[in-house]
């Protein structure tokens, strides 16, 4: 008999196939590198391909006589534009504003087909690195009430250029999904007055079979009840309220933990797509906003998630995820990887 | 500039691409028909190709020599097992249950090659009666919190059978998605004492600008803040709480409509893939529920959502979904068709 379990945070059931969880070799599907999708590649032009403003450019320290690691710049077709004001409106019995934020690119590799992971700590490290200092530029902005720092790798997560990339996109509301954990991570630190993040920590800890790999800074596990089989979280073993708070000493520890466990999913999966969410607390705003978070009640994380399969109409309408692959057995393939 | 619109059923938002919105050409893919998944098809069969029990099977009333029109059976390896108790635990500090449920599969026409919107209404009505009746049905076990009724149509939507066929499943929790569905609706019943999705109904009758067809009884349009572009949501226009009130005059005009909104769709976007999914209240309990609803407070739905891309990290991450079509140029290619 399957099993239904519940994830603790957002209170969503999934379904786990206990029955017959299937290993890796159940998600392999065609992978073959598809032509570029946009000849030349604006990413990789020592100058900017996009032809936006390039916000900023990073040396890695470690390779003094290198030209520049990573660079951020403008995205080229914004989602969400940086001038304007919100205009909240009524629109009959609705609701609309005006699209206004910021969409920037950051380009991880000047070499269009090496990934961070596989150059090395120190490069990951300076990339790392750039993620904070673009958060806590941006989160001076008040109209900004989130920043969302994700990555697309591979088509069928939904990226939009062959270059390593990832994106930041600023939003003037607190999206869904965020809200739903933040409410989530609230309520139970009103019930327990603890982070429900450490707690998680802790049982993960304890229970060890979902560990998928560990250092003196950070935990790296597959959850309970994810959305997808072989889903990473990445905590800080140590309460930390926003990623802005990074200490020069964890990133070098982040950037060998995420190496490792993006080394693991490509080598058991096949380098898969997948999609990297950075999970912070919202902005501080200078006026008083629903979902600001107290500094005892949000712990940021980092969430892998292979993408190996489209949700069907009954994930789709329910909200009810199926795991072909139990939380466990997928953490023991990754950690014997 | 952009616009951001809020979905008022459930809070969540999305980015409409209101400054270049997209025509249906923008979503052709690739749409060639792959080969069978499966040879022989096991719903292909005269006697039952699944091996598994026969619940039901249905004639066309309009067609008295006819043989079988419509067939329910057991699914063959189903998600969630009719037999056994559901032993709710603590996992540590984590919740879990037994798989328990009910999957059956509605084949929807003997013909392995034709829809039931291709061979006339009368085929279609008995098809919505046949859901009729085993929702009615399957209401009567108090394990069961929520019956799922949904369509896979495509492989890109979850379909993995290619004979035309829907399912129902039945579960022992009431799925994320429809508590915050069922939440919003309470929410605004008890502000306004009045039916959010009659309001809905009102609103877009006024409007006109995203009605896709309407009847006597049944009104189809697409929403205001959907998650797709080119999703259609079809209401009855007088107020009704539960599909298995539906009346028999009622379901020749669901039929019309719905057959009309499935040929729109195949006709403007070449065949996709789609999902169908009833949105009907939880199943009435011996015991309180905390979801059960009143009869004032939800009104049954039908959701049409085409499956014209794959989520990216950003929408993944935030809930905050991406139309690079307005609801109203959607619409009016859908109401022009």
């Amino acid at each position: 008999m399957h099993e239904l379990r519940k994830d603790i945070l957002i209170g969503r059931w999934v379904v786990v196939m206990t029955d017959h969880s299937k290993d890796p070799s159940y998600y392999f599907t065609d992978r073959r590198k598809p032509a570029p999708r946009i000849e030349p590649c604006p990413l990789c032009l020592q100058g900017n391909g996009l032809g936006t403003k390039e916000i900023l450019a990073v040396k890695n320290p470690d390779d003094p006589n290198a030209s520049v690691a990573v660079r951020v710049l403008a995205n080229k077709d914004p989602l969400l534009q940086v001038d304007g004001d919100l205009s909240r409106r009524g629109v009959g019995m609705y609701d609309a504003m005006n699209g206004i934020g910021a969409n920037e690119v950051i380009v991880e590799s000047v070499e269009h087909n090496i990934e961070p992971e596989e150059i090395g700590n120190g490069h990951m490290a300076v990339l790392l690195d750039t993620y904070r200092q673009r958060l806590a530029d941006l989160q001076k902005d008040t109209r900004f009430r989130y920043l969302l720092l994700f990555k697309n790798h591979g088509r069928a997560a939904g990226s939009a250029y062959d270059h390593p990339h990832s994106q930041i996109v600023a939003t003037p509301i607190t999206p869904k999904t965020v809200r739903e954990e933040l409410n989530g991570a609230r309520t139970y630190f009103k019930f327990k007055e603890r982070c429900i993040f450490c707690d998680i920590l802790s049982q993960e800890m304890k229970t060890g079979t979902r560990i998928v790999a560990e250092n003196i800074d950070f935990l790296a596990f597959v959850p309970f009840a994810p959305r997808s089989p072989f889903e990473i979280w990445i905590l800080p073993r140590r309460h930390q309220h926003n990623y802005t708070d990074l200490k020069p000493e964890q990133t070098g520890s982040l950037a060998s933990i995420l190496t490792a466990c993006l080394m693991k999913l490509k080598l058991i999966l096949k380098d898969p797509p997948y999609n990297l969410v950075l999970h912070n607390s919202p902005n501080k705003l200078p006026r008083v906003d629903h979902w600001q978070t107290l500094e005892d009640d949000f712990h940021w994380h980092i969430e892998l998630i292979p993408r190996l399969f489209r949700m069907d109409g009954f994930e789709w309408g329910s909200g009810l995820h199926i795991l072909p692959t139990t939380p466990e057995d997928a953490a023991g393939f990754l950690r014997r990887a």
